[in-house]
């Protein structure tokens, strides 16, 4: 396989990505909602905690550990960002409708 | 569907992410031999707007763009050091064998 063939293959493999990280922020948004009317934290470390642990026992490389625990950093900080809108929609608005192409600041 | 429902729906779809990001870095790193002979740089901005664009077309949400894209600048520079590493392989060593909990400062 040359450059370009990779290059398909990646692009067949963020297609997937792409869907699998949608049904993960639907899902972190129904909690977020099911937390609404009870006094559950957004933060919870111990679940987070087991995550990371599975992330390590699913990987089977060649990723190392270290690389997928800070993909999975990047993915958590952005989930609980759209628990927290489900639990307080009133404080939404602010972070939508913003451009893809927009200076972050982090 | 209660919390428990939905989190375990997460560590699936964890599963999942997993492999595929596994995949990719397999991907990363093919390119990253290929490129081993040839001149071509590591940092591809061309190649890493069409990655940025493709993400954004592709997402039907719930995920805004924005954090999507945050998601993505963090798997694009994880690749990068992977590809770097197979590029210029007598520089690899350092940043292997790393724990998984070690403390990470970027």
């Amino acid at each position: 396989m040359d450059i370009a063939d990779w290059r398909r293959k990646i692009d067949e493999i963020d297609r997937k990505l792409i869907a699998l990280l949608n049904e993960r922020a639907h899902a972190a948004k129904e909690i977020g909602k099911l937390k609404r009317h009870t006094d559950m934290p957004i933060y919870e470390p111990e679940r987070e905690r087991i995550i990371y642990e599975n992330a390590q026992r699913e990987n089977k490389g060649p990723l190392p550990d270290l690389e997928l625990r800070h993909i999975y950093e990047r993915i958590i900080d952005v989930m609980r960002k759209l628990q927290k809108e489900e639990i307080h929609p009133e404080q939404e608005g602010a972070s939508h409708d913003t451009e893809f192409d927009a200076e972050v600041n982090e």
